[in-house]
């Protein structure tokens, strides 16, 4: 008898439910070196559909010159069943971006902004403020229409050029972007330094600034192993939307190792230990994640995938 | 400007010190498939006591004919340097090796148990009443020479044969270990699979029972990513000490053979982000895995060493 789901242990004080956000699609094959075929995406988001994941980001309309791995959102998008309960956010990195994924009927969208000066310049070639009056635009024309808006706030925990972040920094950033009009604020901790302190001291300054957890996800990296002690950090502080990577895909476009992203199974085996329910199915997500390892042709970084698919323990 | 360290924001409610009892020479080595010659071992302890660790379990007093991979033990053990102030338990699995660790001068030993038949059966070979009644003579023999005792209570949560292990047969096995007479229960999660709720659920019933926090260790396994998130929760509890293991040896998650072990690294960063004392300098840590890992042949499956092998975020 072997050991294929956690044991059911409620904690007091955590979320009945949490809502993963599932980045694998976009965050975790822009990362990869590999371009996978289109076709293959769509059957990796129809069987992260039929895993039970209510949200799946699948793409990225940014200009194939830069990311050549999501130059095919144009094809990906309308293949999508939109028919089910499942939500299809996609990255736009400007105006351009926008009216691509308008066209093809995208009706929520994400934009990407960074809380250090050093990442804006290196990852959009912007200063920070730039930056901003980039997004501000794209942020307005999507709600004016009707859109949903994610707005990404990276390196809100440390920089790999500016070390420590200042909390009172990300705070800032963190204003402006709910000022610009977003339906939701996504914390990340682009290279994985957090530990659960910080997660709460950033936490509580967010609330302090007038927003509250309940606006937030949270999107942590397994960089340095911390991301599931932080993510019982945020879901003490409030929050109950957070993002994951299928089988671990991806990591940040600046790491050598494609080990960065939280895997959705390591998440998902937590959630459900504490009793909360996320609606996967994880034996089919495990079944997803490795269907697509043997697609990229590596093992998944996911702790769960591997376990399971030695037979459990 | 890399991140090497995270940034320290206390939490409330956590010890400002823990004690981290390394595993890596034993537990680790046990079940590494090659054979490290005992000059090797004797430079990684040195290394270890170098890199601050309070205690290292050194080797274990089996049979070489069930461990020939710690089959030196009568060389290794003489030719630690036991001047400084740190602690070298070893592993004693019954009287004779008792006696082999006392001749060479052992004044700390650990006996292995477990919580569940199954594993008892296959692991010892015995009833776990049958085990039971082996330690007791060991235990007392050694207590009554003033040696140091921990008891290892592996299966804690579940059991590859018996599944899921319940709480009370937990209680009670362990509350027989205490009733022997030992200095130091540690609380094994052997295959990995519990999650925080669970640890507090125990460590609660071990408290009403009779066995506070501060008289346990934890020992977690990561293989399903959830070590670092019990460990907070077991800090939460009250436990000031914690097992892991330097650079994860003993558990790539790619083997079939993995345990899973701990990484050492990975718990220093969380621990030290959190403000918690461990004396422990994590650069030479990490250039102690990194040397093992090549005396190994194969890349620890610890983060943190990989991070910082890359050079920081």
């Amino acid at each position: 008898m072997s050991v294929r789901t956690p044991s059911l242990h409620r904690r007091p004080g955590l979320p009945d439910q949490v809502s993963i956000y599932e980045v694998g699609p976009r965050d975790g094959l822009q990362n990869e070196p590999a371009v996978v075929p289109v076709e293959t995406k769509v059957e990796f988001i129809e069987r992260l559909v039929a895993a039970g994941l209510p949200t799946v980001e699948a793409t990225s309309f940014v200009s194939p010159k830069w990311i050549p791995q999501l130059g095919d959102a144009e094809t990906l998008y309308p293949a999508l069943d939109k028919t089910g309960p499942t939500r299809f956010p996609v990255l736009v990195p400007n105006l351009a971006g926008l009216d691509r994924a308008r066209n093809v009927g995208a009706d929520r969208i994400a934009v990407f902004a960074a809380a250090t000066e050093a990442f804006s310049k290196r990852n959009l070639n912007r200063s920070l403020e730039e930056a901003l009056e980039m997004f501000a635009p794209v942020v307005s024309k999507a709600r004016s229409e009707g859109v949903w808006v994610r707005s990404y706030l990276s390196m809100c925990f440390g920089d790999p050029w500016e070390g420590p972040v200042p909390i009172s920094q990300v705070v800032d950033v963190a204003r402006r972007l709910v000022d610009q009009g977003c339906d939701e604020l996504c914390v990340a901790d682009t290279i994985g330094v957090a530990t659960p302190g910080h997660v709460q001291d950033l936490l509580g300054a967010l609330a302090a600034a007038g927003i509250p957890p309940p606006d937030l996800a949270v999107h942590f990296h397994d960089t340095y192993g911390q991301a599931l002690a932080n993510t019982v950090a945020a879901l003490e502080a409030g929050v109950t939307t957070v993002d994951s990577s299928a089988g671990g895909l991806g990591g940040c476009p600046y790491a050598e190792s494609a080990t960065g992203n939280l895997a959705t199974e390591d998440l998902v085996w937590l959630l459900h230990g504490l009793g909360i329910e996320t609606g996967v199915d994880l034996e089919k997500l495990v079944a997803t994640s490795t269907w697509m390892a043997a697609r990229l042709g590596r093992p998944s970084p996911s702790r769960v995938v591997n376990a399971l698919q030695r037979g459990g323990s």
